[in-house]
């Protein structure tokens, strides 16, 4: 049967008309049947329309019954809607078998769902940024995209860096059975580290305890990344997690009087404050390469060596 | 008797040593005696020395029995290590006499000195941006700072910007008394918006109710400052205050696609988001000229017309 992928727009304007109908054409050549909103490409200030619009698209989105309902891209704008959002609504669609999928100004909403409702959404591509590529989309991505849809995706695995073994692993991890050791049962959650930490203290920031908490962010020097590491860190948030998994930190730039401070600087405070793990490397974030992942899910995290592997139970 | 001025670095690295020469000069012509830590001119990384290094300059900054103690500047540094610093040690010596004054990172210590102890502490200049700047320091920044060091500040005023009597004052203010209103007895706070927000869901946030909120930020885009207000906004800080007051927002670049997305939209939209009223123009912020605000004290707000003031009933 056709699977019949929804396209939405819940955040900024769609600029880039271009990469959204490459998107559209590469899902349609893939052999989805792709159902764009009707406001979609509607323009408000910055938004994709006013609030209204952009909640009566999420609420389409939800009562479409599609495989899969697709952001067009990211941005900002759902923060300030998050009061107004049909969570119920939402989790019905998923729970009839919709996969709402997207990243970035997107986690707000994976979070205030899971918090609300406990339902579970997935942190993967845009329509523009991934399908909608000048070129070939990534084929990683594509094959995960393909996975979640047809229900055969299982888990996802990744290479540790080095740096990771050295810095993290190696310190922080206790040595179990020769270098390897797994996390059951645990609740994996995170998103975009900016929009997430912008949650702290409202109803919207799912309360999940032992879980497994995966960040990603753009444009944002590391020392900012600490400074949000530190909201939720002092908010106990850190704490309560049994790994903390970091992807991509991409596209910002260090200065002279940085002086050392980078991202690995960051990332070694980060493991010195907390006794859980600190995993790097995750394919994820705002870069071609971005693997699936289940907002919400029980997962199995296991590392062995430098090899990582994030396993969802369940079939979807 | 000759006023005693400490000077130390909590924060970043101090990278403009000829400001900060000026600086100590101006406070000595103005008859200041000043001191300055023994590791003001510390760096390590981004930072004025380690953590430990900054630790125990401001401990001994609180150890010093001056009248003020000066930050040489904000930057970045204080959010981390806020769980080490003594706040009892601070707050005996705010009991002492000795006034506290900084801004932008600095209001990290700020307020969770008034979190821990309820100790007063001053929003304010920092010796290199403000009295070491190249030509003469701002009159109105002086003229208070000296009101502050003398014991005879008792408040401030600013006029209202008339776009604040359209979009705030007007629509939400209830009419008292032929466009006079009073608020009394209300806690004065905040500071800095993207380091205040960024203590949300922490120990480190005074729990005030029924207070004055006063923000300012610099080089931050309106909608980066909308989802700040909206992490306060949804935590629930702002709706228990009795006013909501802007001070400057500056140094931040609009782009084309934010299509009349701005600043005023922005505080359009907050003053819909709650029913206290929201000023706009208060003389605070990343610019010469800043009034000094004491951060904890009780004040009252008084609005006439176009003309606000701030009056703090205590001497100090």
């Amino acid at each position: 049967m056709t699977k019949h992928i929804y396209i939405f727009s819940p955040s900024s304007a769609v600029r880039d008309k271009p990469a959204f109908r490459r998107g559209v054409l590469r899902l349609t050549k893939l052999g989805y049947e792709v159902e764009v909103d009707a406001a979609a490409l509607s323009s408000h200030q910055r938004f994709a329309g006013d609030d209204e619009t952009r909640l009566a698209a999420i609420h389409r989105a939800a009562a479409s019954g599609a495989d899969v309902a697709l952001i067009s891209r990211g941005g900002y704008g759902l923060t300030r809607i998050l009061p107004a959002i049909n969570y119920k609504a939402i989790a019905k669609a998923v729970d009839k078998g919709t996969h709402f999928v997207g990243l970035s100004d997107f986690t707000a909403l994976q979070s205030a769902l899971l918090a609300k409702t406990g339902a579970v959404s997935w942190s993967g591509p845009a329509l523009g940024e991934d399908f909608g590529v000048d070129g070939e989309p990534d084929d990683i991505m594509e094959a995960c995209f393909d996975d979640l849809i047809t229900g055969q995706g299982e888990g996802t695995g990744w290479r540790l860096p080095p740096s990771a073994i050295k810095e993290g692993a190696a310190s922080a991890i206790p040595a179990r059975a020769g270098g390897v050791f797994s996390i059951n049962n645990a609740t994996l959650w995170g998103g975009n580290l900016a929009v997430l930490t912008s949650l702290v203290g409202s109803p919207y920031l799912p309360a999940v305890k032992g879980g497994i908490l995966f960040l990603e962010e753009v444009h944002e020097h590391p020392y900012r990344l600490e400074r949000m590491l530190t909201t939720l860190l002092h908010a106990g948030v850190l704490a309560q997690q049994k790994a903390i998994v970091l992807g991509q930190f991409t596209n910002y730039k260090l200065v002279p009087h940085d002086k050392g401070f980078k991202l690995a600087t960051v990332v070694a405070w980060l493991q010195k404050q907390i006794k859980a793990p600190v995993l790097t490397g995750l394919p994820f974030g705002h870069v071609p390469t971005k693997v699936l992942l289940p907002v919400g899910e029980k997962v199995v995290l296991t590392v062995e060596g430098r090899d990582a592997f994030l396993l969802w139970s369940h079939a979807h």
